[in-house]
């Protein structure tokens, strides 16, 4: 793909998803927010707070908290891997596209506490079909320490 | 195990996770409280509401939200089964056990979108280790139709 | 489906699946059967012998074994179940269908020794899609204790 | 640790793997052999031939056979990084932590079709505990085509 073709996809992507948070209410819960949206890596943050946390007496953070944003992550990076099957789609299209997209599973290690002041999901395609896309995603915190790995196998298009 | 010691360790069961809720802030963000607490079997219940949505066209359950609710169900049976490996412990004893046990992974299959007024979560041991359990786990909604299945491997002890 | 449709499919899929041996070197080399097989589950033995052992001191089954054969289970039942989606296929398209069959995940849990004189591999649909089937699968041994649990996910058609 | 322990241990993981062809039939069977060991970094080889074979019309590695190496490899690593929490085991002890090693459970994505003249499976640690590793794993084919990636979960010691 040449540059401006990624550029315009980028932006198309950010204009899409952009606005995943009042779509998916439970990521404005959440309070998952996008860092950055690339075609081969999205990037999300979410910042701890008392609500998130699983463990009181340890403070960090919920396991479920950590599958959520690596599932949004890997969602995400689906769905921009899929954007670049499909160029000359519209932007209705797309839209319709990214309704359709679906988690198939989700594999969650979890390697440390969960603490920390902020976290980030990070996520990238380990298979890109045109049926199917499957994903890796990790959670760090704001030290860079790997908290938690994923892997994850969503239907698109 | 005779059935004055299983009600015993049920009873004792029932006190230290009972209190979950204030213990563990997401879990009373999701909303998510006991149906029933056995040494075998623990049963959750979620209700839907607007926040837990992943979708909202579509009005189903962000696959977050069933990831939580599942491991939560899981952590709690491998708790339980704990409780029958080690059944002279006193209740401080086992109240420390509790904060020890950790999800080491989690893997969810999502089986069908996630509609329904409400939805419980079921779980059982498969394996049943002095370290290690391992569970499987299950989502039904009100119309007892299956949502997602999972598998957790949890430390305990 | 109606009884006799059924019977149909079943004995297209023997015909088709009955000379895997031949078509699959692997399952030869460990000595895979077919014990029984249904539009709704399949059912495979394997025999104990002395080169499938993963330890020699313990004298159990290889992980690697167990994973084979549940894998080979799942993307049986994965390939019956794909039948009863598209009913009015000639020999020729089912036996193509049958070659795009692929494994897109695997997810195995060992539960007991693999201690047996023989093994039964037994395999149901989770979740029935016309591009994507989510399988479970169990391996028990002649004692019909549970040895391993796995869910696998196939592209089929 | 210093390089001279890191030496000492290498070589006493050497001795004691070394030989595994022997203790583990089906690691015969297969022929896998070992190509590298380190602390923290296992790599084994596995040639293709024909009694690999999944499926005959595409000729390629079978899934089980991808599942096998991949687990060898993640059980290995597991036990090399076993040794560097207990540095001052005599020979004859860390010969019976071997024989507890044992896989808990094993995540495989199949990323690509197994074709090639031999592969390389690799495993790294992703978390490092005295009773459980959790380790990833991948499978490379000869012409450095990512073909597979898992995680493992062990118990050790």
């Amino acid at each position: 793909m040449i540059e401006h073709e990624r550029q315009e996809l980028e932006q198309v992507l950010s204009k899409l998803l952009g606005t995943f948070e009042e779509k998916m209410p439970f990521n404005k819960l959440l309070g998952v927010r996008i860092e950055s949206l690339h075609l081969d890596e999205v990037r999300l943050r979410i910042n701890m707070r008392e609500e998130l946390i699983g463990n009181f007496i340890h403070g960090i953070l919920h396991g479920g908290v950590i599958a959520s944003v690596l599932d949004v992550a890997g969602a995400m990076i689906a769905i921009a891997n899929d954007f670049t099957h499909r160029q000359n789609l519209t932007e209705a299209e797309r839209r319709e596209g990214l309704d359709k997209t679906g988690t198939i599973d989700l594999h969650i290690s979890y390697l440390r506490p969960g603490r920390g002041k902020y976290f980030i999901a990070s996520s990238k395609i380990l298979r890109s079909g045109k049926r199917i896309a499957v994903t890796r995603m990790e959670l760090h915190n704001d030290d860079n320490l790997l908290i938690a790995v994923a892997t994850g196998c969503y239907s698109v298009g």
